[in-house]
């Protein structure tokens, strides 16, 4: 199921955000992490394909980090670094059982100015993840694509609720929405997520993943419905980013494949699952940082004898 | 994977509760609903196996409802009814998503004395299902059955936290402990599943079963993991009884097998998964009720497509 298809897979454009993370986990707390979804996602993806990054930093962003994303094989031309400003910072604490989480301090900084610009040389892409950003900013990137293959989105409450109508139009333009469970009810209101997915589908988009975090991931569409369930871990330290990480495979896998038929799909939903476990393993996108695909595959085998009847 | 083998199956004790329930449910409220966890169970084991129910009702007990119990082959000469009596009485009030509920009053009467006494006919019966009683009272079962197979049982958070060292008792006689995920926790305190897991395994049960709703349920043995998923309901009615409906199904289905291996026991949860989402689509136990084998069968061949990849 996992072969290395990398040199024949298409390049992901990748638009989201580049961050410095303040975590309070269980384990003990840690400032200046390196995140953002972008981030996450970019790692998640340079297993499978070339990702081509879209974001912005400040000054204070260590070239190091970006190093590290391109001997992954990521293609960082659309990271812009605009001088004399600050990389978006945020500051969060998790529950002892990391069950939820508060944020304490958001800082845009150079975020509050991003305005997503693809190179000439990422237009062409033929896949594209449009990460958690504003609506209005989603639809600008689609516009700057050239009739791309897939195009994927995230989004979040706060959009939903206060960006309804633009959130809208991006729903009309998606292959596939990649959100988590209450997203979802928030968006089709509605308690009962059979019908919510059905209520989004009904919007626009082509397929629905739905993550459930521990509780596994959910694919729709118009005739099916796939389950792929969570790693069960033992140890979980931190599940900043597991979400874009699981983003990020699905959709760097996704580019790597030739047919994107409904068994492409269940297949990348569990590689999905399987790579965002390992996120929750340590702190930051660290565990992804070092991932192999024979890490994937090993895991990826154990959570397929998971639901093996 | 489902056919009927009810005329070779071996009998299968029930010990539990018998009620009446008085249920809010966010459709309307219901008055005098029979319920408890052995009418539960008993309805949902009838499909592969015959039942033998331990429990005891009031004077106002329905004759027509043991009439259907009989109707659908459960051996009913263990449920005691006790003149001058009530039956036991609970009411609840559920959330508009269903997630949570409030008990509203319990009324244990007659309940309050049960003193479980399996009748002569019952005292080889090689299947054993301990409902959610006083861990005492599972142990007083346990020694009236002579050497049963399978002993399987429940618990609550009532027992975990004041009758521990009973419950620790019943766990070293058990094959098989089916036990939702809070009561997990909660017995092992601990916030990981898996953890968790394996420190009930170390207590002596030697499979352990995690019901976790609308998430699903997990199977844990010294050696491996397996995860059912929930059938996914667009219709959500009442949940009481779930739990009890999987563990009736689980302990029908495996009374009715040859074998008790690791396959039978998965084979076994997906069944008891879906019986039991049967149970939430109508109110109180009025859809297992009248469930048939075609019916599960089928919905059983849609859990499966579920996570088929």
């Amino acid at each position: 199921m996992l072969n290395d298809s990398k040199n024949r897979a298409a390049p992901l454009v990748i638009v989201g955000s580049v961050a410095f993370d303040d975590l309070e986990l269980p384990t003990g707390a840690f400032r200046d992490v390196v995140g953002g979804s972008a981030v996450y996602a970019a790692h998640a993806a340079s297993l499978f394909t070339v990702p081509r990054v879209v974001g912005v930093v400040g000054d204070d962003f260590p070239e190091s980090a970006v190093s590290e994303l391109v001997q992954r094989g990521v293609d960082t031309e659309g990271l812009e670094r605009r001088p004399g400003t600050k990389t978006f910072r945020w500051a969060g604490r998790y529950t002892e059982n990391l069950g939820s989480r508060t944020t304490l301090d958001t800082q845009l900084n150079v975020f509050a100015e991003f305005r997503p610009t693809l190179p000439e040389s990422y237009r062409r892409t033929p896949f594209v993840m449009l990460g958690n950003i504003q609506p209005a900013l989603q639809l600008e990137v689609l516009a700057q694509a050239a009739s791309p293959r897939l195009v994927a989105a995230d989004t979040m409450n706060f959009w939903i609720s206060g960006e309804r109508q633009s959130l809208l139009e991006v729903l009309k333009r998606l292959d596939l929405l990649v959100i988590n469970d209450e997203e979802l009810l928030q968006l089709a209101e509605d308690h009962n997520v059979k019908r919510a997915a059905r209520a989004v589908l009904a919007l626009g988009p082509r397929r629905l993943i739905v993550k459930r975090g521990e509780h596994g991931a959910l694919l729709f569409d118009a005739d099916s419905t796939f389950y792929a369930p969570a790693y069960p871990l033992e140890s979980e330290i931190d599940p900043t980013g597991a979400g874009d990480t699981f983003a990020g495979a699905l959709m760097g896998y996704l580019a790597s494949q030739r047919d994107l038929d409904q068994n492409t799909l269940r297949r990348a939903v569990m590689i999905a699952a399987t790579v965002a476990s390992f996120c929750i393993e340590d702190v930051g996108p660290r565990r992804v940082c070092g991932l192999t695909l024979a890490d994937v595959a090993a895991r990826l085998e154990e959570l397929q004898a998971l639901v093996r009847v």
